[in-house]
């Protein structure tokens, strides 16, 4: 498969309006990351000890896909040249491999943020975790080689490939959600709506991937990207699928931790409360 | 040695799959260090005193390693133009240098984190920390005149300047295993495991140092980097594996350093927490 790459990468010809999407889709994509490490860097101090370690991950996270979207703007920015008809490639290949890197560093810490938020026993957050990120890294890995297919030629490959990777997706949310729901019981009653919240947000973020990889992968989308003179809307839809998901999976996802963070600290407060008075007899 | 260089460097031919093999590591290494200092710097507040200044140190290393693979980058991108046939060299030469001075500073760094996190009695650590930083110092002063040879003739003088730097190396992994498992006795239950796997991951990551120094050196890559027409992957394959060994004895190393101040921070709590009773009446 690898050996099919072309010397000279052949982006579809672009309008300037199709151009402009992507490109700005990119910068907002980098405000909303910075914005949401701020946040989580510094809500730390706003809940209990015990959950600043998921909001350090949480920001972390959208940290690192800070930095990746800055890149894969710029990689954009290289691939194209404005021409008398729009925007033509450049020679210069748009560079998927820096979302796929973003993705291979945060999706696993993804599940750390959630398992931490979550407070369950040692023994069962660690077996949790450990399925979670095998998963996530055999997710990524599979989903890679059908994503650099360039050509119609490789649309089966393409299709195989995303169906293999689709195994770890469908078992990560089937983990996710039978936890999540398991975990429920166990959680302060502030933050089980909460946690009813995000399992929703990891259900309905989550499946932008397969659609976003599915848009950019028709037969179309990939003559497309082969060069062919053909309506190069699904690259469009792939890049703007891509980040939005990133934005709601990673930025929106951390703030519903944070909030979950913020709930459980303050039942922990408030348990603690009631048990105040118990104690305090007991020490004078 | 040093009078063979010639004022255009010649950079083998690289395929533009090679080529972005080598830009993309080295992207990922950049994403990789970063998160990395972020972690390593903001858990500070999450394990007690005795074991923050250990963690500002891991937290310093990768800040330093995230600089240079920036650098190292940019000298790559410099050194190659895309043409129709792939990249060739544009005559500015890839910068080994970074990395040397990358390790000039923090290999001596990675050993202070060590033994900060042992907390071992102070007249041994200082001791301890002599041998380990001289012996670093000259591994790398060693090695790096055999890796900026970049003629086959130079082959022998490689190897020579290669086998000197393995002196102190394999000197170094000897220090750290003995002392590494002589204080596993005094450390608490909980962090022996960690320590001994610290041990595992610095035996095994150390290793990829010699074999990439060698797969980079052979008399086929050392004919690539001098321009000659044969097979560039020995160059690949060089910077790909250093990348991967540093992110690994870098970040993946201080993350176990950061587990194990984790574990002696809550073992310090608790047993803080049995000798309390026994403190208790004699305040009283």
């Amino acid at each position: 498969m690898l050996q099919a790459f072309p010397i000279l990468a052949q982006m579809p010809d672009l309008t300037v309006f199709q151009y402009n999407i992507v490109d700005n889709i990119f910068s907002m994509t980098v405000a909303t990351m910075g914005a949401a490490a701020l946040f989580f860097f510094m809500g730390r101090s706003l809940v209990k000890e015990a959950y600043r370690p998921a909001l350090m991950v949480s920001g972390i996270v959208v940290a690192i896909a800070c930095y990746h979207y800055f890149m894969i703007r710029h990689s954009w920015q290289d691939a194209y040249a404005l021409g008398e008809n729009g925007y033509s490639g450049t020679g210069a290949a748009f560079n998927d491999f820096y979302r796929y890197a973003d993705w291979i560093l945060t999706v696993p810490l993804l599940m750390v943020e959630l398992v931490a938020v979550l407070r369950l026993p040692a023994g069962r957050a660690r077996s949790l975790l450990t399925k979670l990120v095998v998963a996530a890294a055999a997710m990524i890995a599979l989903g890679y080689p059908g994503e650099v297919i360039a050509s119609p030629e490789g649309w089966t490959a393409r299709v195989i490939w995303g169906g293999l990777s689709s195994v770890p997706f469908f078992y990560i949310l089937y983990v996710l959600w039978v936890e999540l729901t398991n975990s429920l019981k166990t959680q302060p009653k502030a933050a089980r709506k909460l946690i009813e919240l995000a399992r929703l947000v990891l259900l309905i973020t989550w499946a932008v991937y397969p659609i976003a990889y599915a848009l950019g992968g028709t037969p179309a989308a990939l003559e497309a990207k082969a060069g062919g003179s053909v309506d190069a809307s699904g690259i469009v839809a792939l890049q703007v699928g891509y980040a939005i998901a990133d934005m709601a999976a990673k930025a929106g996802f951390g703030v519903l931790i944070y909030f979950i963070a913020r709930a459980k600290s303050s039942a922990d407060e408030s348990e603690g409360a009631t048990t105040d008075p118990t104690l305090a007899p007991a020490a004078a």
